[in-house]
């Protein structure tokens, strides 16, 4: 398999773009991306979309986006595998420039999540979990993220209070981050009183869905050197999946899909956790946070929580995340994703984070999950100097 | 790149399975595949379905899918291209084999497109068309389909009755294969008096939309021949993509896709147009098919209709096509058809098409499209002798 590189990022801020369809913010994602690389055409497109069939009447967004684009020609598929999505469509783009069966690859994510409201947003995003056995039931994914959050208190003797560091630096950097969906700081103390979604999830605990759209370009490492400045390699990519519904798992306490997907990452990569400089999590809910910490190695089981308590995953802590707000203050566009989540590391490792910097980094993790983490990515990305 | 070979092949028949979801139909296309490779476990799984989310209440199939074939733990997705689905996911499984990132993958398509009626199965339908300027105007696939027929006839001096023969042989073949939708014989001169769905495509023009799964399982070329006594080569590969909206094209009546990815996959496989022995086309409508003949170099361009009326497409024709069916007789189960195309092709050239064999045939070409051509996937397949 041939080196792969990122050479181009690209982004809309996140939030309620009622003025933008699919198409408009996934070309204003594609062009700042093409821009950034300094090229006008690709081999191929991925397109990274949970919900367009449900919620914009628009499926066999491959194509449509490669047109819109002006593309057209070049191969065009849409990866969908909920809000790991994106993670999946760089993985699928790196395999492609991998292999040798394309040169030049761009991945696009885009979400048009707020057009719909009320129920009917809610039975779209609940068609991430098993429709037969949860959706079907009345289960959503914030009522599912609660049933954890619940066990996970009880298993280990966390407080609700707990939890609440991890909120507040994702919106500590949301602040600084001009595309995040959410700028304001959440004073200590907030969290408790926030009025609940799905009890103990709060409106200050899940993370908002939101409309955008990020891009990156991928190329072979040897081409990346002359193309740009500063290319970003990716140095591991894994990906592994678990039961959709909870209560198929062993031990519902355990991310097994991210365990795997890390696992499989560090061993290409030839590192383990501890070579991190920062990481990407999955913040759709703040156990899933805890969970993650604990799965890819930065924590023992039952104790994700005490790094944030301690403070070591603020931007000048040990192992920074959520470094421009992550979901929760970023904003999730679903299947967009795991393609932010890729273009914010890539950007620390570039030092082009504006306020949102990490000084130093030079190797960071992107974890992009589906669902309640039935579907994990993770890609170790590498500043190539 | 590795050399890659299609080692397994699993089906289940296409036509209304009220009694069977998604997960059922595709365990069973699964369980008969990894039966017929001799293998449990594989690397990875690629799901291909194009409207579970809108007719099922389900997306995230990939992790899904993996649980419930006892996968739990292998890298899943789902690929989504309208009724390209399957032959985009054959590609990206065919990359994942010869990128090395895997050993052995699972494709399988999988639909169930008949649990909803009406009105709400044509909006689903419809969403594979372009939301803002086709389906959002009351567009349906069959009203461009029949836009696109009537102006073959006007150009090209062609009457209806001579589209007849096309769908004359799909159901000839279709009426030898136990997994065929239709197995009835159409006779001459009924074409002409069916039912108009959208005039002039009319019930024996358009394919029906079925419920069904097809498996295929890959594996490098190398590994192949010590596994099964006669492995399929996937001896090229290609796709393209074109705009979903008609009238966005300079030419609506050359299909520039499949001609870009037939062309692909000819020039990866060294051969041309002559060498192929049998082609599974995409025969959606009949007027597709003619496109099809012309832009992927078996006919002059107005006339693919020709091939038809002189019985060169007949299992004992010069270039025989839709040999169990095609999309017109054996159904098209959208996401999954592409699957069934190719697994028709791998059976064909491993001489166990049972009634429907075209006898002596090495060199097979699946050619797969997305809604009115916006994608075209090209695959030539070889009999490893």
């Amino acid at each position: 398999m041939r080196d792969v590189s990122i050479v181009g990022v690209g982004r809309t801020p996140v939030g309620e773009h009622w003025q933008m369809g699919l198409r408009q913010l996934a070309l204003a994602a594609i062009q700042a991306a093409l821009h950034d690389a300094g090229l006008e055409r690709v081999d191929a497109l991925i397109v990274a979309n949970a919900l367009g069939g449900n919620l914009s009447g628009q499926n066999h967004l491959g194509a449509l986006i490669a047109d819109v684009a002006g593309l057209a020609g070049v191969e065009a598929l849409r990866v969908e595998a909920a809000d790991a999505s994106g993670g999946l469509a760089l993985r699928q783009g790196y395999l492609m420039v991998a292999s040798g069966a394309a040169e030049t690859v761009l991945v696009v994510g885009v979400e048009k999540a707020t057009d719909r409201q009320g129920s009917e947003r809610g039975v779209a995003l609940s068609t991430v979990l098993d429709a037969d056995y949860e959706a079907g039931q009345g289960a959503t994914p914030a009522a599912m993220a609660a049933l954890l959050m619940r066990r996970y208190m009880y298993e280990f003797g966390v407080e609700l209070a707990q939890f609440e560091p991890f909120s507040i630096n994702a919106h500590a950097n949301g602040a600084l981050n001009p595309f995040a969906m959410y700028r304001n700081r959440l004073r200590e103390g907030a969290f408790g009183k926030a009025p609940m979604v799905a009890p103990p999830v709060s409106l200050f605990d899940g993370a908002p869905e939101g409309d955008g759209a990020a891009a990156l370009v991928l190329t072979s490492t040897e081409r990346a050197s002359d193309m740009v400045p500063v290319p970003v390699r990716v140095r591991g990519s894994g990906a592994a999946s678990d039961t959709l519904a909870l209560h198929n798992r062993a031990d519902m306490l355990f991310l097994r899909a991210a365990n795997l997907a890390a696992g499989r990452a560090y061993a290409q990569a030839e590192i383990g956790p501890q070579d991190v400089d920062l990481a990407e999590l999955h913040d759709s809910y703040t156990v899933l946070t805890a969970l993650q910490l604990e799965a890819v190695g930065f924590a023992e089981r039952g104790r994700g929580w005490e790094l944030a308590v301690q403070g070591m995953i603020a931007r000048d802590g040990r192992l920074p995340i959520s470094t421009f707000g992550g979901l929760k203050a970023r904003g999730n566009p679903l299947g967009a994703t795991g393609v932010y989540q890729a273009a914010e590391v890539a950007l620390q490792l570039r030092g082009e984070a504006g306020d949102n910097q990490v000084p130093g980094v030079r190797l960071g993790l992107a974890l992009n999950l589906g669902g309640l983490g039935a579907t994990a990515v993770a890609h170790v990305l590498e500043r190539v100097e």
